[in-house]
């Protein structure tokens, strides 16, 4: 037997030693879990029980945002051996539809994700995991880093997504987790000019700590004069929004140049927003969206190890795995002052 | 002096023969109409006697799908002789702004299009145009073809835009004239699933005859039933918007398959328009937009003349130039049975 | 026990019935041939006993362009039945690798391939393989279609990858199944201007008839002179090689335009060429190259049913089964007269 | 009067006051140079008198990577005023032909460029320049780093043709001027893995210093084996060759991933290079090619204002005006230990 997380109703997590430990089948490896950051979704479950329409199971497992060391490799697994330390990808798809052999096995429809139910999250001492779903983390990138691949990759994809380069001009609406992963990738790729809005002053001090060239605090001051300021009359290259408002999303259109890209990569709560068209017609503007991620676990941990990305910065709170109920309740509780809490086991 | 054709006042439109010939400098052409196509902006000018806050300036000149014959060149000119027949590509812009630098000279803020005031538009005896605007027709092209040339163009800018290919799956919202020059561009690229869906029968029966694989008539039929019989649960690779309806606009999310493109082309009366972002972001869905065209004549000119496109089935009605009142009055009062109004001088 | 054509030694395939009947695990089918195109690289193990270096095992079986009916399907396998028409597509993939997972699985290290050692063909009377690899044919595309779809995806992924579009002006060098079925390719994507060089007549003659827009006979004319006149001085935007001779190679810098694009499909016997890289760089010329195809099937089974293609066009001779010996052959002692040997069951 | 330097023959310029203030026309400005960097084709011209078989006219003036300060400016000219410190791209082109107008004006066959004949360079006091090709200086951009982004631009342009991007592992064979520069634009885009090769141990301590990863000594090392340590058994995503040198080029196919880019940047001396075909085809690489550069001083101007970039370091040997001579002698007998000269006025 071995202790797990289990979410006994909202706003309580519970420990219980009584989980049967699990076995790797032959293409999986066994591991012993290290770290494990909290993600928006998982305090979703945490504070209401469900998120959109979906309810969390009974005695649910939380978490995602996984890295640990392999106890145990199956026999047809090659590259991986007990001791490596690994990041774990927490998605793992058909490998067969039209979606994952055209590499964009993010839009796979039989994906299996930790903490997406009826699929358990990583809040457990132990798991098993496809062996090309664990990355080998290199000696200087640690563990914790390992668990926050996770987030990065967001943030990297949205960048990815966007076509952020050497040179672009970058506004990015919110500054929570998303965002800040987000400025981390886009400065990586070298955008020279970013600038990060959001109404919480602690949030834009760690962006203007982790590379933001300006911030906007959207409470105190006129953002779009800002933003006219900042970018001049065309507007930035590249906007993201990934703050999941209806505000922000709206506001879209007028700060993005001619020719220049809207990335959304903040779920609003309601599906619907009134939104001005014309405004990307005339000015011949590109959508793109972001859905988690893809191929992007390697190429994050490279970031980490090459320097080129210090994901710790992200990191606001560290909880022991038996003060999991403390670590959500501290992301609900303290929203103003928090961007990622982790778990060490 | 010369003849051309005046717009004095909203539906109404006289030929006088008072303009003086124009004079090429040493980089233009000088130019004898012989075919100019109505388009849906200049119908605007006419029927409206503005085109959204734009009034039509006093005696004000439209047409910019035009084509005729060259009848004198600058002394800078090279490649273009008189008696050359050419299409004419009606805007000119700055050549030194980072639009024009990076070939997105669709966007420059310093453009100069026919029929935009102040500039007047095509419907005179003669024009001067830039030599490097001016694009020679082959033997096999005919010079009413030569006008037809723009609206080609802007289907073709839509179907690169959303990038049409070999294979794919297309569903295009409306069957006016930009719906369907964007089924010939689209056909032409080798998308193997088109359905055009519109009000007027007449509009989708022209789709079928040029090359639909199926239409769908939004008045009599169930559009979202007869899309997923059509394209099955996931939907379309590509969706077009050609009406420019806030309502179909509101469709495309729906409609679109998760990883595929939104192309929005016809641009609605209203700016604001009340969007599923939520199935756009689950889908991540990429949104495309479409201003005017680029770099698009040649290609055109070369597709008509290799027979990749018949862009003459798109032309409904024929007019003199001394009855371009009744070419306009047609466009207004037969909307649903007209695609193109073609006028020859 | 089932029949199989067994290649005995070079140049002599004799049929035997005394394979047993292969058994489908859960995810595969077992498929009932009915057609089999014979490629040059079967003919290569035929003639020679070997391809490169890699000898054909003994009683090794050839084929790999195959199409047949479902007969069984594993207990996993959803969305294909007993009595459906399927394209075989020939390579089945880790699914794990990097290369896998971003869309790329033709660069695959552990791919398994028809005919390609120690793999058997498809040039027995049964079959089983992964049902994700098994692509089902509408009824407006023939079971021989099906086989065809195999070379026909090589060309579709050469014009791909030389991103061939809408007006496009293409160079072929070569004018065998790989040219004819890049030609196809190109023409439906739109090319407007497409020309094919070969030695011999008969391809010549098909390629005209394929819908190339003119021909160069390299025996008898001056290939540089006929390559300008027809593309002017800057030469072809798209200049595929797929003859894979050192001398064809050696041509295409001089052919292609300046920011152009030289694509290589055909794989020369020997490997060092010695090229005129100024050239490439003094026009900043991309060089792409091909190896097999992925991602294909459904588009180019679309494109069959869709009529964008016609595919049957490149097939010169059609044989049965029992005479297996008798086609490969007609390709090694007719090379100058044949395209496509179709072998039915 | 002003003075200009002039080479007189092969390895000597001379300083004269005997030639013309020059005037701008109403879209030019005039500009007092202030820096000019010595550039690998301008010591070619030194050295031999030509460069490959272009002469240098009688009395020559050399120097294409220029910033000074606006002196005064035609009265067409918006945005620039005198006292603004800009950096001068060295070539105009004709706005009007293909390749301007989609954005690749590098390839416009009437470019007129610094110090190309008949055009005469930048090495005088005062020099007339189109103003859209005068990029203003931020005040935390020296003048001097004004005149580095010429050669910044190339290793901007290389990089974004191979699609360097963050996390990709980057080989550069060749650590002089051009390999530096390319490394810094690999850097900067986020390479995570950046090797250099090259001869001379200068050179290759300058790489460490700007960030590469690795460095191997080619001379004393064992490349191949380096290679395969450092980047494993399938090679690198990105190889660019800036030496120029046959050898280096002909290692290209060995040393890269499949699907990976190989990417020319030095030209050779010889046009001809015997080169392994079937390793790029095998391996379905993509070769790219880099001819000067386009669009890329504004971003260039941007890295080095946020610090993406620091140009600065690739200056070895800085001179006065007066001493051109000696900065040109310096390039030509101090190779080994020299990268980039810089003459300020």
């Amino acid at each position: 037997m071995m202790k797990a997380a289990y979410l006994k109703e909202k706003m309580n997590i519970i420990i219980r030693d009584d989980r049967p430990l699990p076995e790797p089948d032959d293409s999986q490896v066994l591991i012993k879990m290290e770290f494990c950051g909290v993600c928006g979704s998982d305090v979703h479950f945490y504070r209401e029980g469900k998120v959109g329409d979906t309810p969390a199971p009974k005695d649910f497992i939380l978490g995602h945002e996984a890295a640990g060391t392999i106890i145990k490799a199956g026999k047809n697994v090659s590259g991986l051996n007990p001791g490596d330390r690994v990041a774990l990808e927490p998605g793992y798809t058909c490998g067969k539809c039209e979606f994952c052999k055209t590499g964009r096995y993010n839009l796979c429809p039989d994906v299996q994700f930790f903490a997406a139910p009826p699929v358990s999250g990583a809040l457990q001492e132990y798991v098993v995991h496809p062996a090309d779903m664990c990355f080998k983390l290199p000696d200087n990138v640690s563990t914790e880093e390992g668990a926050l691949v996770e987030p990065l990759a967001v943030g990297m994809h949205a960048a990815a997504q966007a076509g952020v380069t050497l040179g672009s001009s970058v506004l990015i609406l919110g500054g929570g987790c998303i965002g800040l992963v987000t400025l981390l990738a886009a400065k990586a790729r070298g955008a020279s000019n970013i600038v990060v809005v959001d109404l919480f002053q602690k949030r834009l001090d760690m962006a203007k700590e982790m590379g933001a060239t300006a911030v906007i605090n959207a409470e105190s001051e006129d953002v779009a004069a800002r933003v006219k300021e900042v970018f001049g009359d065309l507007g930035a290259d590249i906007v993201f929004e990934t703050a999941g408002a209806i505000s922000t999303i709206q506001q879209t259109p007028y700060y993005v140049k001619p020719g220049g890209t809207v990335c959304l990569v903040g779920m609003a709560a309601e599906s619907m927003v009134n939104y001005n068209f014309n405004q990307i017609m005339m000015k011949e503007v590109t959508i793109k969206s972001v859905f988690r991620y893809r191929n992007l676990y390697p190429a994050a941990i490279a970031a980490i190890a090459s320097g080129a990305v210090n994901v710790e910065q992200i990191v606001t709170h560290r909880f022991k795995f038996e003060d999991s109920d403390l670590a959500f309740h501290t992301a609900v509780v303290h929203a103003k002052d928090e961007i990622k809490e982790v778990i060490e086991f």
